[in-house]
């Protein structure tokens, strides 16, 4: 089993200094694993995240989702400031609890130009997944 | 051509009661014309949106694109306040540029349990456009 | 652990009956597994599948995955002739090879009007998956 | 307005060459039109195609599309054999009739590496749409 290119200490600075508009102490985020071809984040709860019906933003899932496959990118491939996604979909499954939400994302493709994952959204602490992402992001050349 | 089940005032006083966290002064959005089918959502600029490399971030188009859909559906089918988002595929085209964005959207498809739409994602100005979004609604049975 | 609605003799008999434009002895197709919530289905090799840089057709893959779905679907809730595939979304990962496809099918959501459910699809005796599928059908109201 | 890189002649030269298994007199597939960033094909009706309930296979639609996108792409850059399809995402409107598809593909996108487009598919002489897809190909770099 490889190693990742970047443990979660180095994935933490980097998106500190890269990317702290969305990783900041403020939005609530943890790294909690990572590895090569995956990761898992966790979002913690804010109630600006409810809405109507007592359910969590489908943006803030998509959110999560595509920060997720991000991290999953970086510890495969290293630093690469300028992935870009290309493509999401996402399938809603399930009403979230109010309550953290956790990403567990796995690469199914790491190419020289194109990496493609998928991630599972879950309430904190229940079994079944609240939404289902599959993602691509364009890896820019390495000069 | 029919006419929309709800202008865009009674839409604005509907979404500020049921949907302020999302629809409120401090979000920038404008709902600039609903139809039988169809609306048009603006996104002011907020420098918090900007990504690495100069970019709007993706979740920012996401979120813009699922509420302007939200609004389409609204639109066409009256108020409907539990209808949630199902499926929400987007494609990323260009990089946006610092400014409005807007989003345009045709509903494809008008089903008693599904709506079916696309939203094309344009930086204010711009002839091209930044995102194509294609997503669907569940529609809530009417008692 | 439930067990399936319809085993495979059950589900071989129902599609000959009512869906046998498409599975039917030319075609190549044997259900190998079902289960509450999955199905594995096996198509066999046919040189028309084959593509210019000798890959398999794109279609053959979709195909593959649909039935693959609908088998899972009807191993869950039963014999259900007219549930229908509303979204279909797939990812081509790598060149598959010149033998038969393997697809995987497991089902996330079995709501009462929609099932999602994803699945890989492998070339036989391969580690790496060459698509990944997710897809949602439309079930009908029992009457 | 830009001229195509290939004609309607040139197109079905090339097809008849290096897509034979698929573009051949057999599939009943006709070139209606093609633009720089567009085309239009026809899907002549075959028995074969219905299903369960009188309707077109899902898979035929899927492949209809799947080949319009890369005649449009073809189109649009000229003959590039091993272009592939990266993504495709389809959303299933309405039940087709037992006629003749037309699929209308419009290119959103036509990047070094990637074409992202979008493809309409109708029954032959009715308004509402059938299926809507949006789908990637990815671009072989130029030697």
């Amino acid at each position: 089993m490889q190693a990742p290119a970047m443990n979660v200490k180095q994935l933490e600075e980097f998106l500190v200094r890269e990317f702290s508009q969305f990783f900041n102490p403020q939005n609530g985020l943890t790294i909690e694993d990572v590895r090569h071809s995956g990761a898992r984040v966790r979002q913690g709860y804010n109630p600006l995240f409810v809405r109507p019906g007592g359910t969590i933003s489908g943006p803030t899932m998509m959110a999560l989702a595509d920060f997720t496959m991000y991290v999953a990118v970086l510890a495969t491939i290293g630093p690469v400031p300028l992935a870009v996604t290309t493509n999401l979909n996402i399938n809603f499954l399930r009403k979230p609890e109010q309550r953290d939400l956790i990403a567990e994302c796995r690469l199914l493709k790491i190419g020289k130009r194109l990496a493609v994952g998928e991630v599972m959204v879950l309430s904190d602490g229940m079994d079944e997944p609240v939404a289902h992402v599959t993602s691509t992001y364009s890896i820019p050349r390495q000069s």
